[in-house]
């Protein structure tokens, strides 16, 4: 599972497994803990490559050491809030942002690249923690990840969509309960992100009716 | 939610809720998260109130203030595991020990004084993560459970087996891949704590059966 | 200067004054510095009193003490950002949300004692750096803005509406440029906050239109 | 804006830049935050590339990276300090000295190379906060001001006098109120080379006269 | 001496030799401290080589340097807990677990290549302090102390059976007061290690029987 | 056992036993492990209640509630280093020198007081690591050693001479390579008090003559 | 020897005499050094009860209970500088300036009720390393000086003009190369201090004109 | 100044001179402070280049670079206290002995090379605070001071007889009152070697004979 300072969580370097909290403290380790949980039968070995600050650019740069040579059997990516964020937080540095254009062709080369040898890939959307959709980051957040979805569909990966996973909670929530940020979750985003993840690998990880 | 440092994970003192972090890094984080984010629309509010060293004789000293006085609607308790590891890892002080009939005694005291002021309790029993039902310790642990199991029926309290959850692992992973010392479990561990209290308060975290 | 963390922002204790950089690094500190070096001919004396987490009614609880006994010729008040967060970032711990009603009475409560005392005092208005005014948190904010507008125009004081003049920010800069939080502004958002206390006290500090 | 640790204050390494203060708390941090309040429309980019203890001889080595190669449009100067300094404070280390002649020289070329491919160049005076002009480190100190103010004259920089700025305070405060060391300024001295800055570009930050 | 952590206790690098507790705070200090108290008309010099976390392949790759061109009268072994551990701790890492196989083939070829050029060795198995045979864990461990038994057989080295030596003290003790995590000794497991190695080269360190 | 920093060697606060190295890293520990490992089917317990810079001033003071109240089996004492050193190294604060007659009467009150309530007590004289008698601090310890062996042959405790034990070592080793500072042994000293104390009680701890 | 921050030095606390650097590493350490080396024979004992950002308004606080109950034969006084130095770089603070007539108070207070019970004062001045007597600041210290001069005189106590001592090297080394900050000098302005201070004692620490 | 760790005294690295401290806190610092003193009008540069730990075997490593190309009118070693000590508390370790056939040919070598290209050598013998000549340490060190002085001799340098200034000391205080460890001496000892060291120079620095 790779990604950016949400995948991360203070992860072991430079391979993010085995002991002491290897697999850091977000969703990964959220991920874990559940698969294993409920299918100790499986063995099941999750591995944690995401680094903080990392845009898609980044990425890129260290994908065949990082991805590639570790030979996964299944590749998870969430990428892209770095990517929209410095567009809004530093906006005069404009070197440091990675816009659309080259977000899109980025992941989808990365996407291109990985395929073929790995079982099966989950692009994970970016999400930002903004109930109002009209807010200038939110829709720009949106545009990368009608990107993530778009490259999914027509390379037929699992899909997540972290923002509308999210959307959930802050229908009950207000943002600053998960994140005062909007981006670094506390220990509640990061179980949503679990739980959208699980879902798109078929683990209906719900509450069940009461009959 | 009281306890011992199982239960404890490094929450905000004096009272464990709040912000950055203030519910540990525990099986109370956990069952906060899941609950947050499968009832959004509920606003139930989760207190670690564990303390690391703990035994039911610290739990009865702090009782009136870190319990009573916190006025909670609900009230669980998971304590015991180092009344007996202090049998067995200073075997020669024994003042420190609490021995059945003490812990017993002081547990059913506590529940008593508590039942009628709440409208629930959950009583979790001590486990030891050890697979030999022979092993001296694990043999221990076993009769607090017990004990804990005889007061839960008695007063009608709910009841959750940690022992029988952590067993359903340890069937397919040895004691050492969830914790070394086979008391202060990994994320994995946790979870399993966090599903089976969940399970007793009646939400069914599960895998749904592929139909 | 009272305040909370905003205006705190790491000030010498108990008595934000003297060597050391006892002022703080926020607002404070820049308007000590601004008004000495505009007018080094007055003896102008600036102190920081401000507590982070504060709320109106901690401040009510220190006021005799940090306020009173400081014996200031003119006092100045931003408080109500924690009145308000706490009611979206902690919305199941209610014992520690100060609503409107007791938000306006102890602010009232402390002007009255402190008006016949003083030659003057400035009341800023808290504020919320999120531009949308449909935000569930910026409405409650710009309610609680408007309570300060209201005392201040009944008690004849002084008045600065920092929500204001971080709005003139927010037209060309996100939010997050000035503060990933919302709350605590980087320098730009300091110096802003600076600029509109000054203004206050007659100080036109702004640029001078080119002839 | 580059210098020595008067600059420097802290800057982010190796590009004085971005996110969590990387402008450093002086002097430059105020430059940024002045201009953004008072022109948020306009999209003034301030990068801080001062570095402690450094030299004008520092500066020659370091300039082609750290200047030249981050292709600015200004260049801001201010440095002497330390080839002052050294002579006072180290007397008997005179291969750290930098000697007028040499100062001369190097800052000269500096300013030669770099003149023809930005659009301006600002030449702030190094100052010591040394009220008494017979004093001997001051009087070294104005002869190096007066080489700076000879450069940007012949080479039609644009020019500040930090000394002459200083002194406006120091005709109020004793030097001890800006700076124990009379080099290293409080909040107090940094206003006074941000104002003294901005009024060289054209900002005239300072109070109106009242009507 | 070299082998795990078992062994390096925080020794000296990079040579365990020396002042300032250069040996550790293991059975290593133990056996030097006892054979100079014995034995102080003999200058037997005792250096610790051991690493944390180290298994039978670490071992092989720093053989030349850390041992042969040391030069040493005599080599002791104690390897093979972490080749064992990490098949139970971390079960899906299979790439860093050390099986019998391989860990028979490197232990031999380590001794062969010594053997010729010391005066002696000796081989110490490693131990698991869980006194049920059946553990799964246990028994690897078993597994791995037989191997070395046999390979100091065939090539005649000194032999010490840790494991036996300590279950001499779990007969009267639980583990949990010798190293919660069964592996890391107290001061009692190790000296037990020491009183062990001390007996395989003949200092009878024991208790006299009463006349 | 109670005594100055050789004893206390970092033990636990403010009762010196259990769990986490409770016991120190000097001869108590060691006493310890070797009574444990030789003797293991008997329950000895051992307590640390050394204090660093102890004398027996010190040690009368705290007597009641450091060793009475504790009420032990049996007693160790060893203390006069810091009596007898600080006359040497502080030659000008006599008020904080123990001289031989209060010294006398301080540890025979104390044994006095003690050895009615315990089943008896190990008395322990000072040593100096210095192998000169005529030395003055070495004769001085001497004198203090005497005292020791003096009380302890009236009041029929055990008694332990660790001068006499220490010198053993001394015949073969410099003091440097016990004590840079000939009072706080390294592993090797520590190891020779405890094979001191342990021959006191009755446990040969030696070697065995060949046959 | 009590005074400041210049007497101060790191010194032990509560009381500055014995082991570990207790003296601190400023002139009180020289004198005890330089008294130790040239008259080893005597045994004089030197204790330094100064204290950082002393006052004499400070010194007559703690003056029972730091010097009077000490029951020293000779004291040194060494007080003014921050007395002064507030009075510059806190001039809005008026509160914590102490102004002549208080200093000239308090100070001849302090000499009446002493000079009974020792056998003689040592009165040294406050000083400023500032060469220009024209300095607003040194002029002051001067004063302060002239007051410390007045009630030597009256008193008959010795008296050491510290500032005179240090105008010494001012003719040769410019200020900055004793202290920065004029006042906290390096080893060289400790080393004029003590030498000034053993003058007044009648140790003529000097060196020897050539025959 | 060259030397080891009594030499070091935490100087400056790499080259011990300047700002902040840069001499150490030995007697290097205390030469300089009083040539300062005492001939302020000349320009004398002490510049402090020892290494904690070093022996004449170092010095010859580092001779080129730490010495030579300093480029020094003179040079003072004090070098030989490490290679007696290891062969006392290392005594196991040969290979880091430096015994006197070494010592005195390396040293040699050294003032051989260095002689013609400087103005003067000053050799400081090293010293043992051990007033026992018979004391195995003191003669073996006696023996290197025989060395440095036969050398001294031959090669025409400056001499310092350290052993003897310390024993003047040693006459009346005991040498627990100058250093524990009778090698790193306290603001006394250093004083000492200062004095010692000023005398060899010929600066007289002494008491004054009463007339």
């Amino acid at each position: 599972m790779i990604g950016d300072s949400v995948t991360d969580c203070g992860r072991a370097q430079p391979i993010g497994e085995g002991l002491f909290n290897a697999l850091g403290n977000g969703y990964v380790s959220l991920v874990d803990s559940i698969l294993t949980v409920l299918y100790p039968e499986r063995s099941i070995r999750v591995v944690n490559m995401g680094l903080s600050g990392n845009t898609v650019r980044d990425l890129k740069m260290r994908w065949q050491r990082d991805v590639i040579e570790q030979k996964p059997d299944w590749v998870s990516i969430m990428i892209g809030i770095n990517d929209v964020w410095r567009q809004f937080d530093c906006p005069r540095q404009k070197e440091i942002h990675v816009y659309p254009e080259e977000y899109s062709a980025t992941l989808e080369e990365i996407i291109v690249q990985t395929k073929p040898i790995v079982k099966g890939i989950v692009m994970m959307t970016p999400y930002y923690l903004e109930p109002n959709r009209e807010d200038a980051m939110r829709k720009r957040m949106d545009q990368y990840g009608a990107i993530v979805r778009d490259i999914a569909t027509r390379h037929q990966t699992l899909f997540v969509d972290t923002q509308e996973e999210m959307n959930g909670i802050l229908n009950h929530y207000n943002a600053n309960a998960i994140a005062w940020d909007r981006v670094h979750p506390n220990h509640i985003g990061h179980m949503a992100l679990a739980k959208a993840f699980l879902a798109s690998v078929g683990l209906k990880f719900d509450k069940i009716p009461k009959e």
